[in-house]
Formats: C-alpha cells, structure tokens, sequence
C-alpha cells in the first residue's frame, strides 16, 4: 500500500513500527493480519478533512481509532490500513449547564467530560466501565452502555448531534442543539454504533444529566445465580426503576475471594447489587429490598458512599481478579430479562462442555450479560474451544431472542454471524447504507456490517 | 391514475367520495390539492405486502395514515395517491410485564397500550397531547414527543424494534426484542420519524417503563414569561429532573379564562406546571419550588391526584379554549432551554408585526415552543399573513440555534426549510437514504425531506 500521499496531509503522522504496533489491536484479543502502515494524528477536524480526502482517492483503508478499549476488534487494524488516531482531539469545547449541554472532541476520555459536568451538579450518564480509558468518540462510534443505562438509556441516548466527516472528506453536522428535535431522518442515530464505518466524528452535542439527590445501595446474597436473576425480573413490576442492577456469578465471587482474600462465596452463590437514585432512593431500595428479600439469603441495604462503594468493589474487582487466573475473552450477549435465568444455565452448559472456565456478570436490569471466557495467557493463540464456545454463547443468545451483541459491538469478530440475527434483506438494507456513505469503502472495511 | 390494480391486491378498499375525502389532510390546517384515488384497510403485514408490491409494480404513490391526527401534512394525501389506513391493524399482541416490553399493531391507539400496560404497573411512557386519539404507528413515524419526554424521552427512547414493509413489498425486522443491543447499523432509528416515506411499520416492540410511586405537581405564576422561562432554566443545576414542565404565556391564560371562566390572568401572565415523580417526588417538588419561589409571584405543590389534574387542566384547555377565538395552526419549534426567554420575546415581536396573534405554550424542560397562531375560521384559506409569521418563527429558531421542529414533524409544511437547518450534504444524504429504500418513489413522496 502506497501512503507517500500523506505527506501532503499535513497532519503529524508516523510509521515507526513501535507506534504502528501500538495501534495494531484492541482488547478483545483478536490480532488482525499483519500492521498497520502508518499512524495519523489529527489535531482538528480540518486535519481530518484533509487526510479523508487523500486517502479517498488513494483507496486506502483507513481505521478510526479512539483508546483502543473495544472488545470487539472494531478498531484493530491490519496490514494496509492507516489509522486515524483521534486522542489528540480532546478539548472540552463547552459546558452549558442551562441548557444541560457540552459539546466535545472525540479524543476527550469520558470521565473528563464527567467531572467538567460536574461542577455544574450534572453528569454524563453513559458509564461504560472503560470510562477512565475510552473516548467519546469511541463510545459513539460503539455505542457504549454501561451500569446505570436500565435508567438513563446508552451512549445513543445522549448525543444530540455530530460533526462528522464523510469518507470523501466532506464535513456535516447532524442532529441538533437542542434537547427535541425531529427535522429529517436520524443520522445521528445512524453515525452512533456504526463502528468507524460511515464517518469520523469530530465532535458531538451531547446531552447531561442533573446528579441525583441521593443514592442507595442494596447487596443481595442468592443461594443460586438462577434465583438471583428471577428476582431482578420481579423487579420489573415493582414500579421502581433501578439505576444499576448487576449480577455476578458464584465463579466470579470465588474469583474474586480468591484475589483479594474476601469471603463472598462462603455468603451465596450468587450476588446482585441494585441502585436507586434521585430523592427517593431510600424509600425506592425499601421496594427493592422487600421484593429481593423473598428470595434472597441476605439483604443489605446503605446510603452510605463509603459503603456502596465497598459492595460495588467486588463487581469493579471481577475482572481484574479473573485477570489473574488467565487472560479474559470479554464476550457481551443480552437476552429479554425474562429468559436471563435461561441464559445463566445454557452459558455454565457450554463451558461444561467446552472445558473452558466461564466467569459471567450481568448488567442484570437490562437482561445483558458479560461470560467471560478465561483461556491459558501462555498459549500463542486463543484455542479453538475458545472460540467455540463463544460461538455457541451467540447462538443461545439468539435462540433465548436475544442479541450477539448488547454493548461492545460487532467489530470483526461477530461479524459472521450477524445476518442470522438481522435477515438477509435487514443486512442488505445496512450494505446499501454503507456503499452510500463510503462508495470506494475505504472506512475501517470489514468491520461491523 | 390507474388504480385497477387495488382489486387485484385482496385487500378492502374504497374509493367512496366520502371516504376519500375523509382520509385527505391531517390537522394541520394544510390540504392538499385534489382528494386520493382510492383508501386501502389492510388487516395485516401480508396485505400491507401486496399492496405495496403492486403499488410499486404501477409506480403508484401510497401515503400511510393512521389516526391523521398530525400537524405537519405528512398524512396528507393528494391527487392520485393511494392511502393505506392502518388503523384496523389494532392488536396489542403481547405485553410481557417481566421483561417491560409489549408488541403492538401500528393502529393500536396510544392511550389503548397504556392502559394494557398499567395492568402491570408500567406504562408506555410517550404521552403526545393526542394520545387518546392517535396511533402507535403514527407516533413512531413522527417520533411524536409529549408532555414527560424531559425525563423519559420521546417515542425513539421507548421503541426497540420494528416489523416494517419496504417499498417493494418486502417484510424486515429491525432492532430486537431486548432492552439493549448494537448488531448493526440502527435502522429503528432511521424509521422512526421518517413519516412514512422509508417503509410502513407494521409492528412495533415497545419499551414499558414503571409507573412512578407518586407524582407531585407544582404550579407557579411570574409576573412575565420571560421571567417563567429563566426559572425553568434555573432548574437545570438544581440536581432535579422534572417528568414535566409546561409553560403557558398569558394569552393563552386569558383564553382559558374567557373559555371556562377561571381567573387565572389574574394571578400572573405566566403560569409553569412542574411535575416530579418516583418515590421522592415530594422531597423533589420542595427542590422545585424552593428555585421557583425565588421569581414567582406564587407557587404551590400538591400530591392530590384530583388537584394535580385541577392544576393541569389549564393546560389541557389552552387548545379547545383557543379553538374558540379562531382556528389555530399549531407550530413547533425547539430552542436550547437558555434561549426561551428569547424566544418568547420574539415570536410576540412577529405577532405584533404580522397581526396574527399568537398564543404561545412551551414543553419547557425540552425547549420546545408551541406558538398557536389563530386566524379567522370563516376564511376559505389560510391568509398569506400567517404563513409568513410561521416563516419568521422558524427563522427564529434557527437564529437562536434550535430547530424547526420539536416533535410534530416536517411534513409538507416545512420541507423548504430543512436545506437551511441541515446543510446541503446532509440533506443529499438523506436523499441518498430515500432513494435506497424507496427507489421509485411510491412512498409518501413530497414529504419529509
Ligand atoms: C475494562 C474494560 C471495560 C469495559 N466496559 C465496557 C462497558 O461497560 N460497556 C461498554 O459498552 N463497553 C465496555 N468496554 C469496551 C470499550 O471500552 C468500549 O467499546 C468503548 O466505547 C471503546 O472506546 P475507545 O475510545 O477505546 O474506542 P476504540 O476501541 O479505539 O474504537 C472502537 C470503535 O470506534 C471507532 N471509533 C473510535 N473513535 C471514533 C471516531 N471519533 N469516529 C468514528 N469512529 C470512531 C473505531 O474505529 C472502532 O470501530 C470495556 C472495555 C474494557 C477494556
Ligand atoms: C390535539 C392534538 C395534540 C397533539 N399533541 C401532540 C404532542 O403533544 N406531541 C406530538 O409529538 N404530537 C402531537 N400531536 C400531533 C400528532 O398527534 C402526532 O404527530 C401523532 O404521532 C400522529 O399520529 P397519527 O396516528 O394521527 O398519524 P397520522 O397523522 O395519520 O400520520 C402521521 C405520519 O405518520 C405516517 N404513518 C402513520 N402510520 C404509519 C405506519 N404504520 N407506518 C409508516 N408511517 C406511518 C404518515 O404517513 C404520516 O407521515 C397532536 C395533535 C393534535 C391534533
């Protein structure tokens, strides 16, 4: 692949081979073929206007890249591919607290944009546990969730417009200023999820949140993973809407006993922590509390900040602590919450018949679960069982009506499987959209769609 | 327009002058030119197909209605066109309480799935002011707001997939039956709030959210409406997120008042109807009147669901009240929420100018503006005066960064504006979006982009 072009860019690019490896994968654990050619770091959209433009009319590949967290191999980039590194975008541009507002680069990490919001008793809702490391921009571009979205909606939910440029260079800005608006079709919601495929966002209009009066925590003990999660479905008639509600495993908790030498395991088999905010939190964990309490071992509720952060400590702890048995495969299937329990079940069947250790948390409110497959870190290559069992993880997913995918994306690695989940005219519709907005497919090719 | 094909299709029709009359305009005040040629009863998605197929086979336009409840012409049907009523596809197909989703017809009434429902303690949170008398399937194609859209969005928020008919007869299913999920580009997005120009939505899975554990309501009088307006934005930082705010200036109080007699120009020329809920609505609505207090003339708070409905009758009067004094033509504008005193100062400035008064209402949390203009019912046509104060109101949104429609639409009344809101290329790429999924045209043409 011929890159001699950008050097008429007039951008900061490099093709040291220690950057070119730095910008390879991303944390799913899938290595794509070879290295990218070479790196570009756009300081303004201008910049990336021009690099666009070039790589357009040389047809080279380019990757979008914000942090580099994604588990999906969405951003990893091969031999051929230039990559579009957009860390150095990351000015807050404005933080409107009237209007309850901040406009951002894309390079900005998402606690950032957080804390600015902060200081005016705001917040940005989405909050993907990556959210000290990942960007904006890569969290629209994958549409990120996080623990609280079963009350305040995913990333699409916040962003009200884009600055985006077009594979051919051309810069638009989609959506609006404003909290409503329904003028035209809804790019924006086209441009959120698409993985670097159809534009580089180069700026986003998005929406805060007031940070609530109060928050309660309340942990619960299970004798079973499967009762936990028929006790988050009774939830969903109990007219309290939970902010966060996760589950985790008994594998998770032994993992975590085991790393940090606490004694989860020896309380329950299963554990569910639940948050209720706004003014009513207390009386809301009452409501939880009550419904959890039927079938639960035990039930612990505070207000405490210390305390909830203590009980949220083992679900913040879980990966790190199963980063010490063996390097992670994160997978990410959600199921209608009814089927969860189901979920449960067939997932612990698959690693039963696969010999591959499971450990799976749930973001339980939204009936979307993380197994995590645990693989030896020493062997050169994910194993074949491995991946297996994540392929028959999907399948059940589907199976139960559910999704491949609740939050990390399709990347590269889901991509096989997602005209099963959409039909075969869906993801025509979808290849047409794509051919419109990159004719010569030079946008991150062969990821998403 | 040849439209003997129809009897080939084995769906009802008529071509009765009456009927074809009845299903010509939308409220809008706007008709089109000439009546349809004939108006279609599908009773399911295989006729919905049929019709469609043939439709596009004969190049025939095919406008889809449902209640003809909007305000933007986009029901509008013509001279030549075909409408196809889906108001006898009304079944509610399914409500799963534990997985907070139900399945509904495009023709089920809106206030109709409530209600189904809140037999489970949910409710379907999308509450457009014409919500006993429109449709599910009208709601999505408008991506219809309400009153506590501030809190819960608007119907997008609460839409997860869609069984839709292209163009060509074909059946797709977008989206997914979970609360979350990111396989693929989001094509429920780009359908809602298409108005019928993309595809005709034939079943919807909906999102059900808890009905809160109280409700507080507070009403507050100002001495003007642009000190009304600041209040509302003070509420922003105050860590509260209201379910509703609505703010009506004093023309509209004083036709409440001359309607039904009440004297509520006499407490203030500006009246703002706050409601907080979940089980801390009351410690919430102290919040809200503690901000409110500070400008109000009074303010005063009940839990009472009898006088919360006391207290939001006014606002519930302001159009039937209006409907008195002339016909009126609902506009719909949004601003960000710090310019809305701005923008109540000017559309009076363009009332003034054009002698149309103007009676004005905002979904304040939203920054979403309501100027009711009224003419003289007796005219045959709506006096050119009018149109031009309609101009100048968009024009004023625009100028204080906001949009030309919150939530009522484009329609056929604001398609000359849309190039001046979205840009020349964005507008081209919608285009480009049409003509994929629509390639002859038969879809509604003329409206929406
Ligand atoms: C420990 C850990 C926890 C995680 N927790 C969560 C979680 O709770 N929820 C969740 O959803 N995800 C989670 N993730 C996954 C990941 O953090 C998210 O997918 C995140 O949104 C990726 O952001 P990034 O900046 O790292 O993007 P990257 O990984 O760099 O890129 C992701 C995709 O976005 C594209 N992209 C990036 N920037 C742009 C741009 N400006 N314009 C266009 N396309 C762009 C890339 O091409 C790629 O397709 C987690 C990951 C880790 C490692
Ligand atoms: C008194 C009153 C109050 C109102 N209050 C509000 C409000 O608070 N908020 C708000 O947003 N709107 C409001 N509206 C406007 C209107 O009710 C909404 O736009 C509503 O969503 C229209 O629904 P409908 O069933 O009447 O659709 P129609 O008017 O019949 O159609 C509207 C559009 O949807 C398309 N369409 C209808 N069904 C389908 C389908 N199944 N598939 C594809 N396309 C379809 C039509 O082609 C058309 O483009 C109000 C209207 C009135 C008269």
């Amino acid at each position: 692949m011929d890159i001699g072009w950008l050097s008429g860019a007039g951008v900061a690019w490099s093709t040291d081979p220690a950057v070119r490896e730095a910008h390879r994968a991303d944390r799913s654990g899938w290595p794509p073929d070879g290295r990218p050619a070479a790196v570009v770091f756009p300081q303004d959209a201008a910049e990336v206007q021009r690099v666009l433009r070039l790589a357009d009319a040389h047809r080279t590949p380019v990757v979008p890249r914000g942090a580099g967290t994604g588990l999906s191999g969405a951003a990893a980039a091969g031999a051929g591919a230039v990559v579009l590194d957009l860390t150095r975008m990351n000015r807050i541009v404005s933080v409107s607290p009237v209007d309850a507002v901040a406009v951002a680069e894309p390079g900005v990490l998402t606690a950032d944009l957080d804390a600015a919001a902060g200081a005016h008793g705001l917040r940005y809702a989405p909050d993907p546990a990556s959210v000290a490391i990942s960007t904006i921009g890569g969290n629209i571009a994958t549409n990120a969730g996080g623990l609280r979205c079963a009350k305040y909606g995913v990333t699409r939910d916040s962003v009200l417009g884009l600055d985006v440029v077009l594979a051919d260079g051309r810069l638009i800005s989609t959506g609006r200023a404003t909290l409503k608006g329904v003028a035209g079709y809804d790019l924006t919601g086209l441009f959120v999820g698409s993985e670097g495929t159809l534009g580089v966002v180069v700026r986003a209009t998005l929406r805060l949140r007031p940070i609530p009066l109060a928050t309660a925590t309340t942990a619960a003990f299970f004798a079973d993973v499967e009762t936990a999660a028929a006790a988050v479905a009774e939830l969903s008639t109990s007219r309290v809407q939970p902010a966060v509600a996760e589950l985790m495993d008994e594998a998770n908790l032994r993992a975590v006993d085991a790393a940090q030498g606490s004694d989860l395991a020896a309380r329950g088999s299963a554990l569910l922590i639940v948050q209720t905010d706004g003014a009513g939190a207390e009386a809301e964990a009452a409501v939880v509390t009550a419904v959890l309490a039927r079938t639960a071992t035990s039930v612990r509720t505070t207000t405490d900040p210390a305390e909830a952060a203590e009980l949220l400590a083992a679900r913040r702890l879980s990966l790190p602590s199963i980063e010490r048995i063996g390097r992670p495969l994160i997978e990410d299937i959600a199921v209608p919450r009814a089927r969860l329990a189901e979920a449960f079940r067939g997932i612990a069947a698959i690693s039963a018949r696969h010999g591959v250790p499971v450990f799976t948390v749930a973001h339980a409110g939204d009936g979307n679960l993380h197994p995590v497959l645990v693989v030896d870190p020493a062997l050169p290559e994910v194993p074949a069982a491995a991946w297996r069992a994540a392929d028959e993880i999907f399948e059940l997913a589907l199976r139960l009506g559910g999704t491949l995918t609740g939050e990390h994306g399709v990347g590269t690695l889901k991509r096989r499987w997602l005209t099963r989940e959409l039909g075969a005219d869906n993801h025509e519709l979808q290849r047409g959209i794509k051919a419109l907005f990159d004719p010569h497919g030079i946008l991150n090719p062969g990821k998403a769609i």
